[in-house]
C-alpha cells in the first residue's frame, strides 16, 4: 500500500459522461490530493494530510514541487508490430510521387508485408518492444496493437504471437487485434471474398484456440475490401465470438454505417464520413475513433471530431502509429493539433485519450482516477494540466505509473 | 584540429541553388566521410581513411555505428523571450472561445506584454535560456529572437539586453530583432502612427547605439499596423541603417508586397498571400519564411510553400515559437508536417531549415557542410537521413556540434 503525492492538481476525469461534448469547467481537479494504491488499484484519493493520518503504515512516495496526476493514456488503435521502415516512401509521397511510383520504387504497404514476413520472431519482438517502450515513456499505459502485415496464416499468427510475447516484457496492457483483413495480399490466388473466407476458416480458428486475440478488424475501402463482402465477414466473425472493430470512411464514406449495423465496438478513421453518417454513428454505441496521426502523415483532413461530439457521439483519439501513413507515435502532439483544428476542449481531448478510448477496448477498469480503478497515471512536472496539451507533445511525463508501479 | 566521423551519410546541402524547387536526387550524400574542423570551421570533408592519413596529428572524435551528419538548423523567426505562460488561452481558443472572451479572462498577447514588463532581467534570462537550450538539443544552432512583448522603451530595451546577455550563456548564435512594432500597446496615448514614430525616435536610436540589434520587424495586419504607415516606418528604419523583415500576409493579403518594395530580407507568415503576390515575392530577393508552427497552433492553413518554390522563390521554414500562437518549439516536427501538406521534397525542407534560412539572416558562413563553413552540424543515429523527417520531430540528434564543439 502506497501513498503517492501530493499533487498540485489531480485531474481525475471522474463523473464525466461517456458521450458528447464536455467543457473544461466540468473537470474535477483536486488540489494537494494524493493517490493511495494497493496491489495496483486506486484505494483512495484524498487530501495528502488526510491520507497520511488515515494510513500511517502506508509507504510514502513523496512528490516534491509542482506536479500533475492525470490518467494514463489508452491508445486504442496502433499498428506498431512490423518489419522494415518506410522513410523513403514518406519522402517520396511528400515530394508528390504517386502510389504507383512509390510501389515501383519498392515501397508502399506491400514492403511492410514483405519485411514483416521475412523478419523472425525475435527481430519483430525487439522492434515492437522498442516502440512499446517509447509509447510508455510518452504516457501510453494501454496499447492496442493490430496484426495485418502478415496476410497469410503463418505470418499473421507470427505477429499475434509476438504481440502476446511482448506482454511479458512490458508493463503497459497490450490489446491485440486480428487485422488479417487489412488488404488482400498480392500473392493470394482468388477473389477478395475468397481471402476473407480464408481468414475465417484458416486464421481465426487458430487465433481463437490459442487465445491470441478476441478482436477482429477490417479495412473497408475501395483499395481494400468492399462494403458487402466486409459486412458478411464481420457477421461471421461475430458469430464466432469475436468483438468487432472497423477501419471506416478513411477516404470513402459509407462504411461507418456497417460498423454500427454489425455492432462494432469502434469505427476508426472517419475522415470522409458524411454528415448523415456522423449522426447515425453518434447515436450508436460504437465509439468513433479519430486518428489525427494519419491526417498529419498523409496531409488529409481531420476526423470531424467536433461534429461527432456535438451529435452526442463517443469520441476516442488514437495514434494509428504505423510505418506508412502515421509514423510519428506521439499521441499527445497529434491530439493537441486535432484539438486546435477541430475546436475541442481539453476535457474532450483527455476524455478521448482515456476513459472513452478504454470503452472502445471494453476496459471498464481504467481511464479515470477514482476508487477501484487501475492505478495507471501520469505525472507531469507542472502546476497546470493545460500545459500538457499547450506544449503540443513536447512535455513528457516525469513519471508513468502502471498498476501503481513507476516504470 | 579534429576529425569527426566516420558518418554513414554526410548530407552536405552543398551546391544547391538558393532559389526554387529541389528534388532529393540533387542532394549530395557522402558515405563514410568525416569532417575535419579547425577553430570552429570546416577545413575538409573527405573519406575517413583519407583524413586519417592526411592529418595524422588531428584529434579523432570517432563516431561508431550508423550516424548521419547534416547542417545545424537555422531558426530564423522566434519570439522566445517572454514572461508568463498562455496555456489557458490555448485551451480556451481550442474550445472555441473568442479573442474577446480570452482577453476578458486575462489572456491574449497583452498578458504576455504584462508578464514580460513585470519580469526582472534575471527571470526573463532564465526562461529564455531554458528555451534556447531546448532548441539547441533539438538541433537549432542559430536562433533569431525578436523583442515585441515590451512595447515601451524600457521593456523593449530590457528584452534586447536580455537576448544579448543570453549569448554569453549559450553556444547557438543568437540573432536579435527589434519588433517594437508588434502592436500598439494599450497604454500608449496616441495613434498607431504616433507609436511608430515613438519607436523611431525613442527606441531605435538606443538599440543602435548599444548595438542591441541591426534588424527591425513589424507586424502588418488589420489588428496591428496598416500598410501605409508600416511602409513609412520601414523606410525610415532602413534610412537609419537597419535591415528589415516583416510579419506579412498572416490573415490579410497585401503586405508581402510592401516587404519586397522596401527591400526586406524576409517576409514571414504568408498564409494569406494571393497568387499574384506569391509571384511578386518569389521573383524578389526577399526570403519567404513559412511558419508551420503558427498554422498548427491556430488551426489555420499553411503558408503556400509549394507555390513559392514553384515560382522560383527563396523558401525558409522557421518555428515562430511564441507563447500564443506557436507554443510547440519543435521545428523538425512542424517542417515535416508542412512537407506533407504542401508536398515538399526533403531537400526543399532541409534547404529551408539551413542555408536558405541563413540567407534570411544574411549569414553566409553556415547552413551547408563544406570547406570554409562554420562547423555547425547535427548527428543522428540512423543510416538514412530520410528517417529524421519521417519521424516527424520524434528523432532527436544524438549530438549537436556548434563551431566544431559538441554541446
Amino acid at each position: 500500500m502506497k501513498i503517492i503525492g501530493p499533487f498540485t492538481q489531480v485531474v481525475t476525469l471522474a463523473q464525466l459522461p461517456l458521450r458528447g461534448s464536455l467543457a473544461d469547467e466540468q473537470l474535477e481537479i483536486l488540489e494537494n490530493y494524493s493517490i493511495l494504491e494497493d496491489e495496483g488499484v486506486i484505494v483512495d484519493i484524498a487530501l495528502h494530510q488526510q491520507l497520511l493520518s488515515d494510513y500511517p503504515d502506508a509507504e510514502l512516495v513523496e512528490i516534491s514541487g509542482d506536479a500533475i496526476a492525470i490518467p494514463g493514456i489508452v491508445d486504442c488503435h496502433t499498428h506498431i508490430c512490423f518489419g522494415g521502415n518506410r522513410a523513403n516512401d514518406f519522402a517520396m509521397r511528400n515530394a508528390g510521387k504517386s502510389y504507383l511510383e512509390i510501389a515501383e520504387a519498392g515501397g508502399g504497404i506491400w514492403s511492410s508485408v514483405q519485411h514483416t514476413r521475412n523478419a523472425d520472431e525475435n527481430e519483430l519482438l525487439a522492434s515492437l518492444l522498442t516502440r512499446i517502450h517509447k509509447l510508455e515513456q510518452l504516457g501510453n499505459t494501454t496499447i492496442e496493437i493490430k496484426s495485418g502485415y502478415g496476410l497469410n496464416v503463418d505470418a499473421e499468427l507470427k505477429m499475434l504471437r509476438v504481440i502476446q510475447k511482448a506482454q511479458q516484457f512490458c508493463k503497459a496492457t497490450l490489446v491485440p487485434t486480428c487485422l488479417s483483413a487489412h488488404l488482400k495480399p498480392k500473392d493470394f490466388e482468388g477473389s477478395s471474398e475468397a481471402y476473407l473466407q480464408y481468414i475465417l476458416t484458416e486464421i481465426l480458428p487458430i487465433v481463437q484456440a490459442e487465445k491470441l486475440s478476441n478482436r477482429v478488424d477490417i479495412f473497408i475501402e475501395k483499395s481494400a475490401f468492399l462494403p458487402d463482402e466486409s459486412k458478411v465477414f464481420l457477421e461471421k466473425a461475430k458469430a464466432m465470438g469475436f468483438t468487432l472493430t472497423v477501419h471506416a470512411d478513411q477516404f470513402t464514406a459509407g462504411s461507418s454505417r456497417i460498423a454500427v449495423e454489425v455492432g462494432a465496438v469502434s469505427a476508426d478513421h472517419l475522415e470522409a464520413t458524411s454528415e448523415e453518417d456522423i449522426a447515425y454513428l453518434a447515436q450508436s454505441n460504437t465509439v468513433a475513433v479519430a486518428l489525427p496521426g494519419a491526417s498529419l502523415g498523409l496531409g488529409e483532413p481531420f476526423t470531424p471530431a467536433r461534429k461527432i461530439l456535438d451529435n452526442n457521439g463517443i469520441l476516442a483519439i488514437a495514434s494509428d502509429w504505423n510505418p506508412g501513413s502515421a509514423p510519428m507515435g506521439n499521441l499527445i502532439c497529434q491530439a493537441s493539433i486535432l484539438a486546435t483544428y477541430q475546436k475541442l476542449s481539453s476535457a474532450e481531448v483527455w476524455a478521448g485519450l482515456t476513459y472513452r478510448a478504454a470503452h472502445a477496448l471494453q476496459l471498464s477498469d481504467r481511464g479515470r482516477l477514482q476508487k477501484g480503478m487501475k492505478a495507471d497515471f501520469l505525472v507531469y512536472d507542472t502546476n497546470n494540466f493545460q500545459n500538457i496539451l499547450y506544449q503540443q507533445g513536447e512535455m513528457i511525463p516525469s513519471a508513468v505509473y502502471i498498476s501503481g508501479e513507476k516504470i
